[in-house]
């Protein structure tokens, strides 16, 4: 089952104390693509300056990711520049450059309209709903926000959450869009609005899942190997969906399952920059991590005689 | 088993957005031995004033808790007050009296220097070091620590370090402790200096266990109802100790189990102002939260064919 991913195509400045790269492959639609490409058939829809270099598109079709929907548009790609502190948390922007993304008006392919598996990377909500309104029959409609958005466009973002399935949001977006501390009540704010389930990326602290009456906490994977952790929602998101297209199955066992590739693909990611480390990584390498998330958040009952 | 805890007895002036208390029961020993005390027969071991009501005596010998190490010295009890702001994670002190504290020269009673299962709650190392120098036969030794001994007493921290067997932090005293923002990495520097088990609370993120060669994510538990984190981390710590020393089994597997124990206690005490959450707690309330976090923490392997 094909992946559609709508999200920004980049070119990405970074620093963090591992090193500088400048003008590497990035955006949220690149690094979802990227990592769903490893489950399932992906294609993106985007667009990208005329300066995007021809070696990203090969990398890209090498994955089997259809790029057609990419615009090409005169002018330059997308550019985000930032880093990281010591402690590697907090991603500080020296500088957005839009270029040709603020021209940005999604047009889904005909041959893409039919798909069912979506995911809406972070991206302005009103240009969500636009994609939304594009498709004929989504099966899984999963979308991402960020902080600019919650503040500057929050009606759009109410619109389009209420027509989404599940809603991917890191913990200090749900925070912040719902107006609380608590990450449970948030959650259960979302699922008011109207979608049907929410994932909560923590970072190294792992994802919940909530959905109605079902919770589900992901663990933190052990990560002493953080390079950049730039684009690892995305990959978490790629991974998720890309799975869940693979399979085909939507039951809440499915879903638990996908929530741990999504961290497995995440774990991955940052452990080199830009996209690097899923340049290299290997279908055995993903099940040896899935499995390792398996034993270390593994468990056994106990008897309530053992505490009488 | 007996279980022997050393730590503050103390009064507790409290804020937080659900309401105020003044002079509440508090202290790192205390709310630890309350909740030891739902698994094993629990001795505390601390100092309090002169002023220090009979009723908690009373509610403490109603848990079956061994006061008898507790010294009264002639003046005040040791008061910490403090507030919550709305996200509730950071405690904020407002006036800290050592009053007795301050003359407190530990002192284990003859007949608990066998005890076998001991936690060093938060208290000067230099204090935690004549407790264990008074014991003759420990089998499982837990501390905790705060930023203030790692601050001002490091030396002795890490000499009480080599002495234990678990350490027992919350993530942001083991980032100070072994200066690095990684919590793994601070985990491995901490089993280098000489314990044999880390456990990293995590407060709403869960907790994790690093042995040499083990790794274990205990999930967070969607706290939706949550009144005063107070003592969160010493319940958590009580619950781990008196599970362990009730079953007395040492394995990997058991002590997994004593992770969850610990979050369930740590996940009732902070439903309440002090301990009243736990005053009024049943033995079939564990059981079902336990149950709860293997709910929401289990899911299923994927086979490699699925991937290929």
């Amino acid at each position: 089952m094909t992946v559609l991913i709508v999200g920004t195509i980049g070119l990405d400045t970074l620093e963090t104390p591992f090193g500088k790269k400048k003008d590497v492959l990035g955006g949220s639609g690149i690094h979802a693509a990227i990592s769903s490409s490893f489950f399932a058939k992906t294609a993106i829809v985007g667009v990208a300056g005329t300066d995007f270099p021809k070696e990203h598109f090969d990398f890209l079709a090498s994955r089997g990711i259809d790029t057609g929907g990419i615009q090409i548009l005169p002018g330059e790609t997308f550019r985000w520049s930032g880093y990281y502190e010591y402690d590697m948390n907090q991603a500080h922007t020296r500088d957005t450059r839009l270029n040709v993304y603020a021209l940005f008006d999604p047009k889904v392919p005909d041959n893409l309209k039919k798909a069912e598996y979506v995911f809406l990377a972070n991206l302005d909500p009103e240009l969500q709903l636009k994609v939304v309104n594009q498709l004929e029959k989504p099966k899984l409609l999963v979308m991402d926000t960020m902080n600019y958005w919650i503040k500057n466009k929050r009606e759009a973002l109410h619109e389009i959450v209420k027509k989404v399935d599940f809603v991917l949001l890191n913990d200090g977006e749900a925070r912040q869009f719902m107006e609380t501390p608590n990450i449970p009540i948030a959650a259960a704010r979302l699922l008011k609005l109207g979608t049907k389930a929410v994932i909560i990326k923590k970072g190294e602290h792992g994802a919940l899942l909530f959905t109605d009456g079902v919770h589900f906490s992901a663990p933190s994977y052990p990560q002493d190997i953080l390079r950049d952790p730039t684009g690892a929602g995305d990959s978490f998101a790629g991974g998720f969906i890309g799975y869940l297209a693979k399979t085909g199955d939507l039951s809440e066992a499915n879903i638990r399952r996908a929530v741990i590739i999504g961290s497995v693909m995440a774990s991955y990611n940052v452990e080199d920059f830009s996209a690097d480390r899923l340049r290299r990584l290997k279908h055995k390498e993903i099940i040896d991590r899935f499995n390792e998330f398996r034993r270390f958040s593994e468990f056994e009952a106990i008897s309530a005689a053992m505490l009488s």
